[in-house]
């Protein structure tokens, strides 16, 4: 088959890569139908996260199961299929508590840029759709692989509730989709903090009620204006630098929430001024798995088209136009089609 | 008056003070009936935060209101009142959504290690007891200004629910007033870490059902094997140093919750230990005007008997021996009568 493989800072290539196998019994192997660039992916593609071999790219992904191992006992040939980017078993102490990401059998699914993919624990791991999507779903169905699962445990991370105030800090895919999240929960107001009109265009129409351009301190004062000369119920940080992570602290009132799901890069928090911000704080490598049932359904009925979120397709073996669109920012997300 | 004043790093006298009078139409001036000493006093006894002037101590109090300004409305002259370190309007918009430490109007109390004290936004901070209360009662209601209260907020924040696993990272009057709190929210594993065998001790008789002795990765891991091998529910930080909130962090489970009410001193919180680690972090100087009205009718009612973190009683006028011995850990919190 052919994949993605990252060799270095910006020199990302599609080419011939051996068949996934079966490896353990609890492995499935799936044909890709659409897969996408994370932004997540960008770190290592722009060299801030250091590459030191060639490296399987991709963990987004939704497909046709090919192949169950002799343990699989849920998941059949056959079905659309949707996992996160952590397969979990979805049977152990911590995935019963909803942290599937933290399971203690997780494994990274690694290498979904590419025709098939081997997910290890498919029974833990894979939720299958109602029945064969329309092409115009499958979009939307593969963002809840990771950015709509992630921009969700945001907005749940950060406790919006009806009639609540939300900033989300970050335009990028997962700030768009916690828009959405914030919507469906039923915030009464959501304020998107982006310098970037095309993505303001896109989160005003996924939900979002105000637009703040400025960063930093300035940013912070203007959204307190807004939001009662206090500060918002909920903050969602969408982007995981240092500068977002502390617009999103300050952003909240105090009692306030912040849902941090940007990996981190650089972030040191001091201790005092979280002490004093009286805020809570809840984040990490969202736990998809455990919103893929609802979000399938969200996407399934027509109450959540997350798939506004690609604006830009391309045949997978154009990967490397893909990493390269999203690196310089002319498109929030890449759609990749095997 | 006669009243505490702190000159310089060990240097507490207890010294001739004007009275203090109404400054403003929502003032009251209590007359003391008991006060102590914070362990948070001690950061500036030590030296370890710097003093550049005289500074009146105190700021845990309860006694009887001795006069009230024209604006008081519902707090009046006789009454037994408890109130917290910070007077609070308990009427904006912060203080309606129960964070009345942040209160937009709020003010620290200060010298309350006297015979006298003003009491900033009476209305809003004092809560008067049901009568006068007996003699025994006294020490109980005393901790509900501070220690107790911040012992319950620790536990609030940190979500502890019936049956769940506790863990209590500090063994002063804080730590042991988390116990008391997570003991009445029906905790069913309550584990304090503590060095000290008096404490242990006084920890055990509170509810604590178990001890761990080590500290730093031994404590952590020992923690851990305790509860599931994977951690605890709650963790209830009530310290403020790097090495207590890192073992907070570190032992609560993915998607567990950690509760921390010590100031910190020093602490920066790596962002992605935090990330990986998925716990809710929740914490800061505590609404304890919230808890006030609740606590006073369980110490009244004899549910607890948050008073046992007194292990000495000394008579004001000896307040610098007080300091000493809370210093030199020779006693958990001391008890001050005028």
């Amino acid at each position: 088959m052919q994949g993605t493989i990252l060799h270095g800072p910006g020199d990302v290539r599609f080419e011939e890569l051996p068949d996934p196998k079966i490896l353990k019994p609890t492995d499935a192997i799936i044909q890709i139908k659409a897969t996408c660039v994370c932004g997540s992916d960008l770190w290592s593609y722009r060299g801030v996260d250091t590459v030191t071999q060639p490296t399987p790219m991709g963990h987004e992904y939704c497909g046709i199961v090919q192949e169950v191992g002799s343990e699989v006992k849920s998941i059949r040939p056959g079905q659309f299929v949707i996992g996160s980017f952590f397969a979990s078993d979805n049977t152990c102490i911590i995935c019963k508590q909803g942290y599937q990401s933290s399971c203690i059998n997780r494994e990274p699914v690694v290498g979904a840029q590419a025709s098939y993919l081997r997910v290890p624990l498919a029974d833990g791991t894979l939720v299958p759709t109602p029945g064969y999507p329309s092409q115009e779903l499958i979009p939307s169905l593969l963002t809840l692989s990771d950015v709509m699962g992630t921009g969700w445990f945001a907005a749940d991370a950060a406790n919006v509730k009806p009639n609540s105030t939300v900033v989300v800090v970050g335009d990028g895919a997962v700030g768009l989709c916690a828009v959405i999240a914030a919507k469906q929960m039923g915030a009464d107001r959501i304020v998107i903090m982006s310098q970037n009109p095309n993505r303001q265009k896109v989160a005003l129409e996924l939900g979002a009620t105000d637009v703040i351009t400025e960063r930093g301190a300035v940013g912070v004062s203007h959204a307190k204006e807004l939001l009662n000369g206090i500060g918002a119920d909920s903050v969602l940080e969408c982007v995981g630098t240092l500068e977002a992570m502390m617009q999103a602290v300050q952003i909240a009132r105090p009692g306030g929430y912040v849902g941090f799901v940007g990996v981190p890069h650089g972030i040191e928090l001091n201790g005092l001024e979280l002490f004093f911000s009286q805020i809570h704080l809840h984040g990490g490598p969202a736990p998809v798995r455990r919103y893929l049932p609802m979000l399938i359904d969200l996407v399934w009925n027509g109450k959540i088209n997350p798939g506004k979120v690609f604006d830009m397709q391309l045949p997978l073996y154009q990967v490397a136009e893909a990493y390269k669109a999203m690196s310089e920012r002319r498109a929030i997300k890449v759609l990749l089609t095997p």
